[in-house]
């Protein structure tokens, strides 16, 4: 099949869909970037991006593609179906929509659905890597889908991705998978965070404690890459509180329509919405700590 | 000072007190092995320990240290203290106790305690790694008590060891930090149990699965370690539930001496004692899995 994938637009500019963009760019590709965070249009366009805009509006007709990194379904929705005259009525014909936010399978299937009403097809392929990969191009990919539509835009992906994995031809199957992981990312985050609170209640060198633990059967990637924002004292955020808010009430509805049990996600969703009840939703995840009382930890050096 | 540590006891050579006492021996150390079970003690002597036997009473008053790899203890109060003619009076004045089993802070202090009535020294050694690292001399171990003591047991630790942690002075810091190591090792094999349970549940690949979380962002060391055994359906115990049932009962009794809330360790505990209640007690840890109810789990070929 000819590579009809040309000019691809990149919807929401956050740490994430800023990274793929660049990615994009540096691989030649005719890149677009709408964010309604004009700081991130510009930085974009400087980077080198065709055009940037507060909305796809304006060039939503010429594009071949266009990726949503936007934070859930509901701003997909708004973007895509929102308003007087929809952004959907507005792609081309055969235009491929990638989703590539976390949104629940079901979301997913949605989507495709309606979208298919208008002749436009969909991906549902959510990423897994954090700002550095994305920026790096060395993002997980999970795509499902139709395995043409996937064949189509695997040039795209290959730009974007480390790892490429193509689950299933049912839409829906990508984001159950990346649902999956974020479990696991929420609870190693709130253990993480638990195990230094009670290092800290126990009068334990904080440092000690995560030298010992990385180089032993008790690490997991989010302790070895959050436990230094604690150490630090800095919870600027790179993910945020409310990102496992919303990313494990996703698992917690699957679970649900599923009728499935899910002890562990469903403590570390507390865990995060209580952080999130105390004023740390935008901070770093890592800020899940701060729920523990009766504790010192690091304090950012000015 | 003169290394007077020369002829050393290893009681308990289940897995890793088997894999400690190889590594000795291997070093040219004079090694005395001691269990209860028959079949151990013919392994180790046939690897070239000195002399094995059910109980250390016949040779005890030559050994300069003594290797505690028991499993809980309960275990370690029962053959110091134990009987009518207790092996804490047998033992020569000035020889070093080493507790590598996982005990309490307070366990700890109380045996240091005692054991100094007898003028007999003790450090708290507590080690990670399981039994392929113990058997290859490349543990981890985590070392608290006297720094003289400490410095006199070195090159003992260095044989067993990979990494060696001098936590403190203080008895009980290095159960304590141990302890906190297995509060993020026991929720990391419950939440990678629930992760593949809900994936079964799903209908995704649980081999594809395994492959994307283990190069993305929500593995762990345990998900990496354990998930095999339910890929292959082969819960022969490397480390049985039960241990887990002790660890995080120990890891939550300290939270309640300290008045400290540890939900993600409770919820853990709590899943592990389901998988205990099932009969799944002796089998591998990773069989916490098997509390998911219907789902389809890969069965062993025979």
């Amino acid at each position: 099949m000819k590579n009809l994938i040309q000019k691809i637009g990149v919807i929401g500019l956050g740490a994430m869909g800023m990274g793929i963009a660049q990615s994009l760019i540096r691989a030649g590709i005719s890149t677009y970037g709408f964010d309604i965070n004009n700081k991130a249009c510009e930085k974009l366009k400087k980077i080198g991006a065709i055009e940037v805009a507060n909305s796809p509006a304006r060039s939503v007709s010429e594009l071949d593609a266009l990726l949503f990194v936007v934070v859930n379904g509901a701003q997909v929705e708004n973007i895509l179906f929102g308003g007087e005259n929809p952004l959907v009525k507005q792609l081309k014909a055969g235009a491929c929509i990638v989703i590539h936010s976390t949104i629940s399978a079901e979301q997913a299937q949605n989507f495709a659905i309606r979208l298919q009403e208008y002749h436009i097809n969909m991906l549902d392929a959510p990423i897994s890597g954090g700002a550095l990969k994305a920026e790096q191009g060395k993002l997980t990919v999970m795509v499902s889908g139709s395995s043409e539509l996937f064949e189509k835009m695997k040039p795209i992906f290959d730009v974007t991705s480390e790892r490429l994995y193509y689950i299933g031809n049912k839409i829906g199957q990508g984001s159950t998978v990346k649902m999956i992981h974020q479990l696991l990312a929420g609870v190693h985050i709130a253990v993480a965070a638990e195990s230094m609170a009670l290092a800290a209640k126990a009068g334990i060198s904080l440092d000690l404690m995560y030298d010992i633990v990385t180089h032993a059967a008790g690490n997991s990637w989010m302790f070895e890459n959050r436990i230094p924002h604690i150490l630090s004292g800095d919870y600027t955020p790179k993910s945020s509180v409310d990102i496992f808010v919303k990313d494990l009430g996703i698992v917690l509805e699957a679970g649900k329509t599923m009728k499935f049990p899910l002890p562990m996600a469903a403590t570390a969703h507390q865990m995060f919405l209580a952080a999130s009840n105390e004023g740390f939703g935008q901070w770093d995840d890592s800020a899940v700590i701060k729920t523990f009382k009766g504790i010192t930890l690091p304090e950012k050096k000015s």
